[in-house]
C-alpha cells in the first residue's frame, strides 16, 4: 500500500516536538533503548502472537523525510529549521532486535528492542506501535480460530469489514497464524498469501434464475467450483447444483441461518445425490466460538470475516513503546522507568528466553536485564536491524511454520477459548 | 497512503471470478444497481455517522488495473485472458449517489447507491465497504465522544493503536464528527486536519531530571506548551512546571491514575500558584463514558486514543453492498432481493429523505422506491459520480459543519450513551 510513499508522517506530532526540544537541550544525541511490550494480554487471552515485524522493517526503509514531508512540516510550523535539517538527513542508524513473527508473547515480553540515539529511536514509536498493535491483535485472534478449527481450513474474508489497508495486513497476519488463504488480492500480490473465492449472492441475483447463474459459474470456473446455495432456498439450490455439476461439484457455501443444522441437512442431501466428495463451506459472522461449536457438524472449511479483522473483541494489542535506558550526561547507559500510577515501567535493556520442560512444553517466559543467559533457555530476541541495515527478513512461510511449532509447545489449557491467565508465567531475573 | 498506487487489488478474489463468469454468460453488461446500507445499527447505537465518502471517491480514481496488477492476476491464474482484457480497460463509467459525509444514517438508509453495468459496479464492492465500514464506525464513535465532551475540545491520538493507514482515516473521520485535532501528521498532510502534541514520558526520562526536561521543553516550545506531569509525582511536577513557566504555562497533561481526582487536585494547586489560565488536559484510555464521567471535573480538554480508533466497542459498521436491481434479458430494470435466512434484502433502487417536524427536529428516515418525493422531506442522496467522473467532492470542513447541524436535529434522547433503538424510525414508501 505504502510501497513507494514515505512513511515518515505516520508519526505523532509530539515525536517531532520532543525531537526539537531534545535537539535544543542536546539530549537528542544521547544513546537510548526503547522496548515494545504488553503490560497484560487483553481480553483474558492466554497468549499473544507476534506479527507485523516484517512490515515494520519494510516501513522503516521508507521512513524518510523528503521535500513533500518537510514542506508540510515547515508550512504548518510543526518544528523549527534546525529540526527540519535533522529530519532531512534522517536515517535510522541503530539496532533493532525482536521476537520473530509467528512466535508467542506473554505479559512483559520485550517483543521489540530499539537501540539508537534518542532522536532516531523516538521517531519510530508511532509507526512501530501502529503496525505491531494491529497485526499482533489480528494474529492472536486468528490463532484462536485456527485452534478451534482443528485442522479444517480457514479462509480470511474480512477485507470489507476493516480499513482497506488494514485488510491487507490482516490477511498477512491471519496467514502467519494458520489461515489457509484470504479473499484479499492485494495480500496475494504483496505477500504471496494464497487467495480464494468464487461468487456472491449478487451473481445469482444478476441472472434470470439460480440455475442460469450456476450454469454460468460452472461454465466459467469448472464443476470443481464452490456454489453459494442460500440465495433463495437451500435444498432447491443443492439439487440444482448437483444436477448441473454432478459428483464433481467442488463445494457448496452456506452463508446464513443455523449453520450446524444446515450443514447436516446439506451433507445428507449431497450424499443422497451421490456427491460424496462435495465439500461444505460455511460463512456468516463466524468467530472462534462459532467455529468450535461447529466441530461436530459436517463442515469442511470456514470463511471468517468480521471477527478476524476486528481481533474478535480485541482490536488492538495494548503494546507500548517505552524508554527503558538512556545515556547520562557522563556517557553511561542507565536504566530509567516512570512511576505513573497504574502504568509503571521496568527499566533496563532486556533479554528474553523461553524455558521448556523435558517434554518440550513451554514453562516460563524469562526476562533478564543482566548478562546471564539461562541454561537451555531459547533466546527470543533476534537481530533485525544492524547499524540501520535490515538484516532480519524472512519469508512469511517461516513465520507460519514457527507459529504452528510454538503453539504446539503450549500447555493444553492455553488453547481453551474462555478467559484466563497467561498460559505460562513471566519471570524476571 | 495509496496516493500513487492502484487500489484495484483492494478487492476480494470473488469479485473477479464473478466478473469472469458473467462475461462468459453475457450478464456482465447488464445494468445493475448496488446499494450500501446497514441492516441495523451495531452495539445499540442510536444513530450512525457517514464518513469515508470522500475517500471512496479518491480511491475510485485510482482503481485501475495496470501492468503490475494484471501480471499478478495472470501469473496466479485468478482470471482468464478475456477477463484480464476487460480489466485492462476498466474505468467506472456509471453514477454514484450518496449521503453526504457528516450526515447521519439509520437502519436501511441507502448511504451509497452505485449504478452501472454489473461488471463495473461489482468490482467496487470490497474497497467501498472497507472504507465506509471503517470510517463510519470511527465517526459514529467520535460523535458520541463529541457529545459527551459538551464543547470541550477533543484531540484524537489513537494512531499507535490501529493500523498505520487506518489511523490516518480515523483522524479524518474523528475530525468530521467534531474532534478539534489529531496527533497524526499524515492526516494533517493529506486532509488538513489540525495536528497537536508536545511531549511523552520518554522526554522526561531522557533528561537528568524532570526539571531539566521541563526547562528544555519550555526553551523549545515556549511557556504556552503542555507539560506532562505524571512521570514521577504529580504535585512535584506541577510545582516545578509553574516555577519554570509561571502563569503563562499553557497546560498540564495527566495520563494516569484517577483523572477526576487528579484534575481537581491539580486545579487547586495551579490556582494556588496563580496559574489560573493554565489548562488541564487528560488522557489515558478515555472513551465516551469516561469523558461524560469527567463532566464535573475541572478538565479543559481530552485526548482520546484506543477507544476512538477501535470504534469504542464497534470497530466496524455492519454496512453491506447489495444488488437491488438489474437489467433483465429483455432490457428492463427489475428489482431483485435475496431471501437468505436472517439476511433478506429489499429490492429496488431507493431514494431517501429525512422528515423534520415544525421545530426542525428529525422525525423519520423515509426510504422510497417509487417516484414520489415527500413534501418538505430533505433529500439525502446527492450526486457523487456522473458517468464515471467525480462531481461530488467537498471540503472536509463542510462535512464537519454538516455533522454538527445534523446532530442538532436529533431528539435529546438520541444523545444518551446507553444502548437503545435508532433515534428516529425508518419508514418505507
Amino acid at each position: 500500500m505504502t510501497m513507494t510513499m514515505s512513511t515518515a508522517l505516520l508519526t505523532d506530532h509530539y515525536e517531532l516536538t520532543m525531537l526539537q526540544a531534545a535537539l535544543r537541550s542536546g539530549a537528542a544525541h544521547r544513546r537510548a533503548v526503547f522496548e515494545v511490550f504488553a503490560r497484560h494480554l487483553p481480553g483474558g487471552r492466554r497468549y499473544g502472537v507476534v506479527a507485523g515485524t516484517g512490515r515494520v522493517l519494510d516501513e522503516l526503509e521508507r521512513f524518510r523525510f523528503g521535500d513533500d514531508e518537510l514542506t508540510y512540516l515547515r508550512e504548518r510550523g510543526v518544528v523549527d529549521e534546525e529540526t527540519l535539517a535533522f529530519l532531512a538527513d534522517y536515517r535510522f542508524s541503530g539496532n533493532i532486535y525482536g521476537y520473530r513473527e509467528g512466535d508467542l508473547y506473554f505479559p512483559a515480553s520485550p517483543i521489540m528492542v530499539v537501540e539508537g540515539t534518542f532522536a532516531e529511536a523516538v521517531l519510530l514509536e508511532t509507526v512501530t506501535l501502529s503496525i505491531l498493535n494491529h497485526d499482533c491483535a489480528i494474529a492472536s485472534a486468528a490463532s484462536r480460530m485456527t485452534n478451534a478449527a482443528c485442522g479444517r481450513p480457514l479462509i480470511e474474508m474480512g477485507s470489507r469489514r476493516t480499513h482497506e489497508a488494514a485488510a491487507v495486513a490482516a490477511a498477512r497476519a491471519a496467514y502467519i497464524a494458520g489461515f489457509a488463504s484470504t479473499s484479499n488480492l492485494m495480500a496475494g500480490r504483496l505477500y504471496g498469501v494464497p487467495t480464494a473465492g468464487t461468487a456472491a449472492h449478487a451473481f445469482t441475483l444478476l441472472h434470470d434464475s439460480e440455475r442460469a447463474a450456476f450454469e454460468a459459474q460452472i461454465a466459467s470456473l469448472g464443476p470443481e467450483t464452490t456454489l453459494l446455495v442460500d440465495t433463495y432456498d437451500v435444498p432447491a439450490a443443492v439439487r440444482t447444483a448437483v444436477e448441473l455439476a454432478g459428483d464433481k461439484l467442488g463445494a457448496v457455501r452456506i452463508d446464513s441461518g443455523d449453520l450446524a443444522a444446515a450443514a447436516q441437512e446439506v451433507r445428507e442431501q449431497l450424499d443422497a445425490l451421490g456427491a460424496f466428495d462435495t465439500r461444505i463451506l460455511v460463512t456468516s459472522d463466524l468467530d472462534e466460538y462459532a467455529i468450535a461449536a461447529l466441530a461436530a457438524a459436517p463442515v469442511d472449511g470456514y470463511g471468517v470475516g468480521t471477527s478476524l479483522v476486528t481481533g474478535s473483541g480485541v482490536p488492538t494489542a495494548a503494546l507500548v513503546y517505552k524508554l527503558v535506558a538512556r545515556e547520562t550526561a557522563t556517557g553511561k547507559l542507565e536504566a530509567v522507568a516512570k512511576r505513573s500510577v497504574g502504568k509503571p515501567s521496568r527499566g533496563g535493556r532486556k533479554e528474553a528466553y523461553r524455558l521448556l520442560d523435558e517434554h518440550g512444553h513451554a514453562e516460563t517466559e524469562l526476562i533478564t536485564t543482566g548478562d546471564h543467559s539461562p541454561e537451555g533457555g531459547i533466546p527470543l530476541l533476534h537481530e533485525l536491524v544492524r547499524d540501520g541495515e535490515v538484516v532480519g527478513r524472512e519469508p512469511l512461510t517461516a513465520a507460519r511454520e514457527r507459529h504452528a511449532a510454538a503453539v504446539a509447545t503450549l500447555p493444553q489449557e492455553a488453547l481453551h477459548l474462555g478467559r484466563g491467565y497467561a498460559a505460562i508465567p513471566t519471570e524476571f531475573a
